[in-house]
């Protein structure tokens, strides 16, 4: 658990907690829980603690990528960074092809026969993630893993990266936030299982 | 004139001529002359002399941005690497909002009263690009320009960015290309001649 990245998400309002009036997804969802990590774009500082995070995490996982692969649009600036403090060459590749199916959707030099790790920003049901992470599998790659910033940490998650056997792991997420939030004391225990009854409900 | 990015994109093959047997463009259009910039995020020596170039340009130009925003999506990394070199904020931009008009078209911090410099990977007509600092101004942005790192230097470009009021400037492109090769030996002023009229029929 990263507190410190959970903290700063909190600070910067990439992560919101609202019980009284709940947030509008851009699917129309209602949710007591809004994130947006591209925020963490505009902090220089959180967004250099992540990438840091990222190579803390490849450290404890051993891991040890040839490439690393941003998901596009989000997951873009996230791998630049970090491939920045690794030395390592980067693509970024897309959920599906682009322009209907005519185009790429990797981009950069080739990944076949690299080892590649995969960042996304946030993680809900981990399908356009597993989406890329197969198209690299396509082209030859070896897929250490996923890492993302933020995952909500749904059953439906975990059971997608296990089903297509692709290793996930996540700086921090919906549990680290509200285990925050309770030791801060800013989070109830009623409303702790109000946003986990709303988490199951995804 | 940037000689050593020009050279660095030959090298790697992110711009490639050939007057024997033309390309074809995704969008159909027969040429001589292929670029693919997204190549050189595979290269940590080469996208980095893109990212001081760019510096260089910001100094030329007596620019000091407050944020820097990249253009979606090939601009997104190289935005990354220029807002880590010089502590920046960064957001990225589409040339047109998120799907089919609900989303945003900018993500990041709000980028109201902030000096912003724009940057795109690849200049041809200049419209997703005037397109970005557009929606920037219109979310309050005051733009000081758009820097690529290659432009086809098609007149509908310099045109466009004239008629939209914005300042444009280039790392290298089609011009610097052609004289590079010449110098070098490596393009006959016959099939110099051809590539201009090839640029002219754009």
């Amino acid at each position: 658990m990263n507190k410190q990245i959970t903290k700063e998400l909190l600070e910067i309002g990439a992560v919101q907690i609202n019980l009284d009036t709940y947030f509008t997804w851009t699917s129309g969802l209602k949710s007591p829980i809004y994130c947006d990590n591209r925020l963490t774009m505009s902090y220089p500082k959180v967004r250099k603690n992540i990438a840091r995070a990222f190579i803390l995490m490849l450290e404890q996982d051993g891991f040890k990528p040839d490439v690393i692969a941003g998901c596009a649009t989000a997951g873009i600036s996230h791998a630049a960074w970090l491939s920045d403090l690794l030395g390592l060459p980067m693509v970024y590749v897309r959920s599906k092809p682009k322009g209907h199916g005519k185009g790429n959707q990797i981009e950069g030099a080739s990944v076949e026969g690299k080892t590649v790790l995969v960042i996304e920003d946030l993680i809900s049901t981990g399908g356009s993630s597993i989406e890329a992470a197969k198209a690299l599998q396509q082209a030859g790659a070896n897929i250490l893993a996923v890492y993302s910033i933020f995952t909500y940490g749904l059953d439906k998650s975990k059971d997608a990266f296990l089903q297509a056997n692709i290793a996930y792991n996540s700086i921090t997420g919906f549990d680290e936030l509200i285990q925050e939030l309770i030791g801060s004391g800013e989070l109830s225990e009623e409303e702790k299982n109000e946003l986990l009854t709303f988490r199951e409900s995804l």
